[in-house]
């Protein structure tokens, strides 16, 4: 039982209603520096996991390659409330799961995936393959997963703040903690 | 000359207007885990730098004192932007720019000083040091700036986005690279 699962996928809910899940995930670099940028959220299972999709190409995929943990930040401006969520990021390796969100996404976002390596300089005059077949999954669509070791609320509506964690260890059990 | 730092500043003016500016800071923590979590930056100083106010009792305090380097992510949803900044952590030592900050916060974000330690449990019954002299600096406040050695900008209003980078080291000479 994840108690903490669905009030946050009501407060999702409430605060983005149909638009795009937009989340800051924390990752490690290979120089054990911190790096931080925000990604669409495409959606959290039933088991808790937070999955989302990226270039195999890129700086992150890196990062999760060498040290696969991550922490999601969510600002939830409207509701003035965070969450927290952190713990092991795992890839899918389920071909018809990783079909299926390729099919979920905006033809915008797969074409996304078929131009030049993340991160590389842009050469003046570069061919873009903005003609490629983006039906077709290529090779650098990679989903993976955020499986949650730690989850924390902040409610700033509260005076003083409310701050809420439940950690897997403890059975998900909720402990107030001071803001 | 810090070329990215006026269109970044009017970027934040036009997306946040008078409201506070809430941005995404990543660090590393002891265990060398990733660790992130919204603040708000309290201004970007002519010299590029963004600061930021902390307990310095905090679970981010105790990372920046092992690991000095963050990295900032803005996400800027009505431009539909995304700027990242990363570079090395400075603690403020000077006590009248401190007091400044400190004169600039609201009463309630005063009060949040005052309290028990950050992310310690709360234990039914406690006294809340609510009646605290708020006007007094305390022990715990802390001001540190980030001092950018990377700033990225991404512009998903354009397809194929656009992407920026400047760099330090280069003299801050903007490179487009692939997004």
């Amino acid at each position: 039982m994840i108690n903490w699962l669905e009030p946050l996928r009501s407060a999702l809910r409430e605060e983005f209603g149909d638009r795009p899940v937009v989340v800051a995930l924390a990752t490690v670099s290979l120089a054990a520096e911190p790096a931080g940028r925000h990604m669409i959220c495409r959606g959290v299972g039933d088991d808790g996991r937070f999955t989302f999709t990226m270039d195999g190409r890129s700086e992150k995929a890196t990062h999760l390659s060498a040290h696969a943990s991550a922490e999601c930040a969510i600002w939830l401006g409207r509701l003035r409330r965070q969450y927290r969520v952190s713990g092991r990021v795992t890839i899918e390796s389920d071909a018809a799961r990783r079909e299926q969100t390729w099919r979920e996404l905006s033809s915008a976002t797969r074409s996304t995936f078929f131009g030049p390596p993340p991160g590389t300089p842009v050469v003046p005059g570069e061919r873009r393959s903005r003609d490629a077949n983006i039906d077709a999954q290529p090779g650098s669509f990679t989903v993976f997963h955020l499986v949650p070791d730690r989850v924390e609320l902040l409610d700033l509506k509260t005076t003083p703040h409310d701050r809420t964690e439940w950690r897997r260890q403890t059975g998900w059990t909720a402990l107030r903690i001071h803001p």
